[in-house]
């Protein structure tokens, strides 16, 4: 059993006029908070004060890292070049640096989002790309990501720290995959499960896939949601089922959160 | 007479498919490289490539920061909240900030463009938050603009160093202002008649205005465009020009270019 | 006292994930649906789903034309060349005609928007270039807006039908004009004190100005909001009021609303 | 042997003040204009210049419509919603086609672009999209794309014409698919060479592939390049040896070029 874990969730992914999620609360909650950089999310005021408020309460910033589709949320792949790709890497991690540095922290970690997340678990080119852009940048700023991934075994090659995340509200198949979203039974929804689920996978590093098989997860961050009130209570949950382990709820990236114990 | 002057020059205005100037010539003229920031023209994986150019040459970056306008090329006043403004200005700087440090290099200062230059030669407001966005990202950052603009009255109350830049071919008015573009004689063309002007700006301090008085002007830096092949050929002009004076073409912050004195 | 008047709103103004105000809700309420065209706000799926729903229920359908900007929702005066204000306007409204085409109607009317709708109240070169651009779309096309301005003036030199709208929710001034959004009282909230006051409005042609003063108004459609659960009962309100009076609420257009009497 | 034969060329490709291709140039050589519509090139005013131009000079007009993608000039697959992407696609020929209008011509056809062409040689829900799209637009809309496409069979199966195209000076193979640009010889440069070739196409059906094996090939549309003086000379040389044959240039939508015999 570990002896701290990280609780992280996407932020700072309103635009404009246009309000998504509840970043209040869920600075209230997490210990990591992954910041969109302005491709798929984020207009830079929104940013800074998402910024601020991290920095007041403690919790790292990771850049939140995507292709560029404001239209698309960044959730649909593009066969974008690997070099471009590599430049507007480094180009959202800066624009976040520097937001980050003025709201009084820093940027700790990159997170990579929606389909680019989803795209470099195999796509060897676009995830040599983005290890690439974040090596160049920082060689000492981890990487928040699936374990198993191409994207991981980039970052390694390159010699920079992985951070494996689980999903809590997240069905898995038996070879420790999720099951996707289109499948019924993919996404859970019960606070108190999703929280008993995270519990189990944090202190035992096991969890119960679809079809029942228990298998082992490396947990070193949970991923919860915070885009909706439901999604917020059941952030809430884990973080208070969690609170009552015996691990310390901390950001990977050394920060301290001040709601943390 | 100074002992150093500064050429410096719009470059990374490129966009996607879209060439705009020609970055390669300028880069082997100039001592300094205005680079766009994304927010009025380049794409990262240029601003990379012009970074990197510009870094294996000495030529010093500055962050050419600009309102978010692609389709006006950051030529069209935007009334956009001071709010707005600071956080994109922030924003900006640090996107170019990575790019430069992955080129080995760096932002060395700022200079707005298009609309928002002449903007904050008197809006106040707009000229406090791009003033106040630099001093956020580095007390340390020059600012390169117009002598007498409300933008260097603010940014010198917050202590930033102002760079003052004369137009190599732009004609002025009795007062030290710029003529306007759309008034006749507003832009000289002769690479011969520019060149001998910018020597006597530099070394005498002064230029005659297009009614014939002669003025006073404070040179730190001049300067030339590079959109077109005769723009490229007036650079030339006004650096062998200066060449041939007891005058040092340096960058302003220090570093130095390879093909200068 | 006409015998009948309109009830407008903004529709369609969500864009990709980020969803704002309730459509659905309004367009039971509504007689004519402003429908963003894409350059403030408003994906093409969302606008289709819009206008097929608009289609459905009988609103007539309008292109809400706005500067390009969606990071600043339109509300940011942009200082376009009228050449290219012109031709972005014709742009979004073929934009439109297609979309609210396929969905089963038409465009029947055009309503600037936020900015724009503000500035070409007095900006005259602004103001020639979106008349021009409806007229050359279509001679035919109504326009909706302020009585007084010079859209209006210019609309009416070309030929348009123009159609006065008044504010169920905002303050106006002695002189007719609306009290500015900064001031305080600026924007009215009580259902019932604005259906009141629209029903005066809409019969009697006279409103309460903030300093007592009643004044004359002309009203051939009112426009209400729907971007906030709030704004859905006011609008809610003020069609059950007008509902009460010996007023037809139909679109101007000639479109009838299936739900209207 | 056809009576006529079609010439079309991708215009209206610049994007503020970014400049590609010379319209004007090949505005006198072609019978039809694919015209960009915004999404990945073409700012309205830009688009109704075109226009203008081609109205004038009996020039057909296509809409050229493409992903949503500035930054890529529409050349990178995205793997975009068909629901979003049908949309998309009436979105573009609905402005493209009150642009047309105001310039005294109108959409006579719609050809995909770039990425999107490609893609839907194959992806047959893209496909399907696109000429769910165009069916509902316009049932009476020619399609110009591909022969043996999932494009054309969807388009086919909805009623919809299509218009088959070969390219200039693109290499093909025994099969009749294009060699793709990362080969060899996938691309002619020698104006005579090319029109020599484009005459056997048009008079013999048949074209040499890259193997020796003559094959035959359907071509109602002969697709030139622009975006170079070189290409603009091809064009010429095109032109010119198909005026020297027994067949008529003129666009397959009945529309004539003034320049065309």
């Amino acid at each position: 059993m570990p002896s701290t874990v990280d609780l992280n969730a996407d932020l700072g992914e309103s635009f404009g006029v246009w309000q998504l999620g509840d970043d209040e609360a869920m600075l209230g909650l997490v210990t990591s908070a992954n910041v969109a950089c302005g491709f798929h999310a984020g207009d830079p005021a929104l940013l800074l004060r998402t910024c601020r408020t991290a920095a007041q309460r403690g919790v790292a910033i990771g850049a939140q890292v995507s292709y560029r589709d404001l239209a698309g949320f960044g959730r649909r792949f593009i066969d974008v070049d690997p070099t471009d790709l590599e430049a507007e890497i480094i180009y959202q991690i800066g624009a976040l640096q520097a937001i980050a540095h003025v709201a009084g922290s820093g940027v700790g970690y990159v997170k990579p989002h929606g389909a680019l997340y989803n795209t470099i678990v195999g796509h060897e080119e676009q995830a040599a790309a983005v290890a690439a852009a974040v090596h160049a940048v920082d060689p000492a700023l981890p990487v928040l990501g699936l374990p198993g991934s191409a994207f991981f075994a980039e970052a390694r090659r390159l010699g920079l720290r992985t951070v494996s995340e689980a999903f809590a509200d997240r069905a898995y198949r038996p070879d420790g995959t999720l099951v996707s979203r289109r499948e019924p039974g993919a996404v859970l929804h019960d606070p108190h499960e999703i929280a008993e689920r995270v519990a189990a996978m944090v202190t035992d590093g096991r969890v119960t896939a679809v079809d029942g098989t228990v298998i082992d997860v490396t947990v070193e961050s949970v991923c919860v949601h915070g885009d909706s009130p439901g999604a917020v209570r059941i952030a809430k949950a884990v973080r208070e089922r969690l609170e009552a382990e015996p691990v310390e709820l901390a950001s990977f990236t050394g920060a301290r959160s001040e709601t943390g114990r």
